[in-house]
């Protein structure tokens, strides 16, 4: 028993790497400082919940997927599109069996279960969950765009080409001609 | 249709707010530059979400509600535990109401009703939730005292002391005496 | 007497904590590391004896007035404009009597009539005072726009709006012209 | 007169570099990203007001003393202490002069007078504006060790040695004896 | 010709990469905002230089061999250690041959040459290269210690016994007693 | 013996000095947060070594020559242009003989000798490290200016005019034409 308290304590200390971890593809777009795995991971499963409400799908399953969909990232860092040709893509599930493995049996199934079904993309939730991924990096491109950034019409234009769900695109289509702060004003 | 999608998006971008909106409790110790709002939501509704695996709640929901629980920061910024004196506490419940007024129904009643079953802290899955809002502080205030700072003592204990279900207290209990890092030397 | 100065010590400790606590009005604009309540304060209290020099006022006084018109923010942090709705705006006053308390006379006097006077706003100084904290957003946000932020007009406009010296608003003009760095090249 | 306006709003931005220089003498101890020489000067022109009233001097002259005390830094930035041997220290009467060229006649003398005032150190109260100076960076030195910098003994004790005023010498005792939080607990 | 400039000003963009690319080994140890790859690169150059003189080596040839260690990065990011177990090391010379393809001929071959030399370990100026790579963590290890940081000791360990050369060993023994800021006193 | 590698670990602390100071003229353009000097550092001993290789020099011994020219603001900080008229230039040799003078015979006389050939501008490699001095700062320029900063102009312009070799001017004029990030895309 209180080896599982260890292990879920030490498994909170590990997931603590994502709010240190920054989203290094931004770097490549000349933003010093972005933001960090965490930040992004918060909104991207506050959207999953959105989109599967209107998809109706199951929102808090969806959130959950988002929850874990980066969480790989304490073991290898967020690895940048450039690395693509260099670097296989590592095996999510791998590294999910190892960083729960001291964890007690109905938290380490419940992590390993939602990292299986977002990696399979077969449930609506999974592709909730996923098109809620890209649309924050959209958003964020067009709030980086707004700050000054010269070089973000690629990130948006490769986040709108990749969305799958009726709701994800209508949002990013209404998102991109919206000012990220007129909502302020209306 | 589209206003609905406005609707969304103006709230995507509204919530974009808490990556930028410090935690601002840690100014009080010396933090000079604090984590985000959203690293720690991020972290709380992971926590929420083992919590409640452990203690045989639904982990999707407890996720889900700990998501929106600090959510109303972005009209209210986070306010320190000094306020307290001078100012009434604001209505959770009021705020978000403002905040989703222009969701399309289903989201709308999502955001809504995860935020009044938190607040109301009857059912399990809200306890799991709050819990996981105080032992996400606890972990992070152990973290800042091995980077250094010198008085997170007070946060630890006022953590330890409000935690409610079995397995949270025991989180705490192994994580003040564990190491943030050690989990790697294992 | 040792207790004096304890309670001095004590006060500059606290006031230590406006070099940490952020702006938080800019975070709505998309900054994401705005300047501390400290370096807008400095700025603030120099205007403000040059805003009195030019409009035959007191600049020692109208400076001493400006230089304690944020300090309640040790307490309450910097309450962004959309709180508005939702808190009701703490007494500066109030705040101002509990952080002297300690103090030894003379310095309690003088604090606690410093804030007295620039909150009546019944003094040229403490209308001087007013105008610069008002003009020191207004450079401010200008730097900002010239650093890229897109939306920094609303913050801009409602600065020239709010000015009541003629100062401030001679000065508010040739602002908005004048590019932030020019003076180096006149 | 519209050029009258636009010194003062030169000047305005000239002093808004000082929200940007760094105290370069913390990077010696390690500090990887220290305070602004706005934020210096704000508590320092505070302790100024607080070290006069105690001494019986003006508050308000010499917390106006203070608020100029470092502003030649926006044109040859913060000079570590280890420049000594190599550059001769600069006139901060000229540099004043200059900076102060286009100012209305008002202004001019009123900035000119404050540092002619603060660097000869014959009123009592350019010695408590010094002793202020000295004292801000004692509190900083404790609040630096306190958030974990190994080496701060150094700026304690020369900032300690340093003290003319009585009541800046109590103060100093107080505050190393003190916690930099724990006026919070009392 | 103006290809050729092209492509070295293009390369010089992409080396810019490294400057926003953080040290990511550090956030493992609970550091928030650590150095760059360019940070650590310059010191370890110079370090190559040093250990170079004293070991009879060129310096110049192995401060070159270091300037180059870590360019591959721009594409991969900086790998942290845990990531061993889930990809495999990517190889530096096909990096560098796809970075410095639009590269006119002699700069292609020269970083070419040096990125084989130093990955080929053979020569005395690769092995100082690479001693001071080494070197230049363990001093950056022993300076977060002293600025807080709880848990270096792994990495200051880790250094001294990966180092080749005599003098690598010889700094390396002396840096760990030695204190960081000590020379500012002597 | 043990006091050489004392000198050299000392020497090696003192140069992690520039991984913390910043380079100082950008807060004149109103960037907040510059890299630091080490970053400069870097990219322009890469830029010497390129540029050394196209004129027909010696890339080590330009690159060695880069990689010392700026280390002398251990002691005084990065002096930004407009404190020219205050501060008589500080003698780089001096500073480096002070700094050199606890290195053991070979690695003192190295540091030294390159300072000299470098300041003394009459070898081709000097010339060749002087030009990637300003062409660094040019590159940095147009990065700044696409995340954007307003007034680059300047700086790019004054870079350009300080060119002395035929390879650094054609990547200048190639390097104001390209963007920064076109590289990623041919």
């Amino acid at each position: 028993m209180p080896e599982d308290a260890q292990g879920l304590a030490g498994f909170g200390y590990e997931l603590g790497l994502l709010k240190r971890v920054r989203r290094s593809g931004w770097w490549h777009a000349g933003v010093k400082d972005p933001e960090s795995v965490a930040d992004h991971t918060m909104r991207a499963a506050q959207l999953a919940a959105l989109i599967a409400a209107e998809e109706g799908a199951d929102p808090a399953r969806a959130a959950l997927l988002a929850l874990w969909h980066d969480t790989q990232e304490t073991r290898t860092g967020d690895l940048p599109h450039t690395a693509g040709p260099y670097l296989a893509k590592p095996d999510p599930r791998r590294i999910t069996a190892d960083q729960t493995e001291r964890l007690p049996e109905r938290s380490r199934s419940l992590v390993r279960k939602a990292v299986d079904e977002y990696e399979a993309r077969e449930t609506l939730e999974a592709r909730c969950a996923k098109d809620a991924d890209k649309l924050e990096m959209l958003l964020q491109a067009v709030e980086y765009r707004d700050a000054g950034v010269a070089r973000t019409d690629g990130w948006i234009d490769s986040a709108r080409k990749d969305l799958h769900t009726d709701t994800g695109r209508r949002i990013a289509e209404a998102a991109v001609t919206l000012s990220p702060l007129s909502w302020r004003d209306r």
